[in-house]
C-alpha cells in the first residue's frame, strides 16, 4: 500500500509519500519522498491555487500512491485563516479527485495516537518518530513535508489495525 | 464586458452572467444567463468539488466571460464553516484560473452598494434591483443565482465608475 500524504498550508503545503510492503519477509515502513510547494506570495489567489493544484497533480500521477491522505483541519485558527486554509484543501482534495484517488481524512488527533502512540504529543515527538518509523538519517528539515509523512503513516497504521480486526474476527 | 458571477455556497453555488453593451445607442445591462450548481450532498466532498470544477469549466468555457467576479466572504459564520465555503470557493477561484480568467472580489457591502445604492439593503432589495435593472420579468427563483447576478452587476457598475473617474481626470 502506498499513500500519498498532504498537510495543507496557506504558505506551504507539504507532501509525503509513504509505502507498506506487505510482501517483505519483515513488512516495514518505506519512505518513498517528501517536500514542499512553496507558494508565490506575488501571486494572485487564484494563480496560487492553480499552482498547488498543477504541482499536486503532477505529483500523484508521479508516484501513483493508492490513496490520499489529509489532515482534517484543527479548528483553533479564525474564520478568515479557516476560510483561506479551506481555499488550499479545497484544491488539494480536488487534485486528489482528478487523479481518481480516493481521499481519507484524519484528525491531528489521530495522527499523534498513530505516529507517537499518544494523542497529544508535541510537534518534536511527532518529527522524532517519524524519522525513526522511516528509518531516515535525519529530521526532515520541512515540517510541514514531516507532517504529511505523519498523515501517511498514520493511515497505514489505521489501515492495518483495521485489517487485523477483521482478521480476528 | 461580459461578467461572470460566482456566489459560493456548500450546497449551492450559484452563477449568472450578465453583458453590458457599450456599443448600443443606450447602453444597458444584458442578462445572459443565470443558474445554480447543486451538490450532490451523498457524494464525498472531493466529488462534490470536481462537480463544482467541472461545471464552472464548462460554464465559463460556453459564456466566453472577460472577468469572473466572486463574493469577498462575510465572516459572521464560524471557522468551520468558512473552511467548508472556502475549500469551495478554492475551487471556484481554481476553475476561473484554469479557464485564464482574471478574478474579481467584491465585498457584500460594496455589491450592495453598488446594486442598490446602500451597503446595508435587505436581500429582497437586492433581488428587486437585480430584476429591475437586467428588465427580468419576474425575480430568479433561486436567490443563489440572483447573488452571482448582483455580483457581476457590481463588477459593471464598479468598472464604469473607474472608467468615469479616469475620464475626468
Amino acid at each position: 500500500m502506498r499513500v500519498f500524504g498532504i498537510d495543507c498550508g496557506t504558505e506551504f503545503t507539504g507532501y509525503g509519500v509513504v509505502e507498506m510492503d506487505h510482501e517483505a519477509r519483515n513488512p516495514k515502513l518505506l519512505h518513498l519522498c517528501a517536500g514542499t510547494i512553496k507558494l508565490n506570495k506575488k501571486e494572485t489567489t487564484p494563480q496560487r491555487l492553480a499552482q498547488v493544484y498543477a504541482e499536486l497533480i503532477e505529483l500523484i500521477a508521479r508516484h501513483e500512491p493508492d490513496v490520499v491522505a489529509i489532515e482534517e483541519v484543527f479548528f483553533s485558527a479564525n474564520a478568515k485563516s479557516a476560510l483561506k486554509l479551506g481555499q488550499v484543501r479545497g484544491v488539494a482534495m480536488l487534485a486528489a479527485a482528478t487523479c481518481k484517488m480516493p481521499v481519507v481524512e484524519y484528525a491531528p488527533l489521530s495522527i499523534k495516537s498513530a505516529v507517537v502512540g499518544y494523542g497529544l504529543a508535541a510537534k518534536e515527538q511527532v518529527q522524532f518518530m517519524v524519522t525513526r518509523l522511516l528509518e531516515l538519517d535525519e529530521i526532515p528539515k520541512s515540517p510541514d513535508a514531516c507532517d504529511a509523512l505523519a498523515i501517511a503513516i498514520c493511515h497505514i497504521h489505521t489501515a492495518q489495525t483495521l485489517t487485523l480486526q477483521g482478521a480476528t474476527r
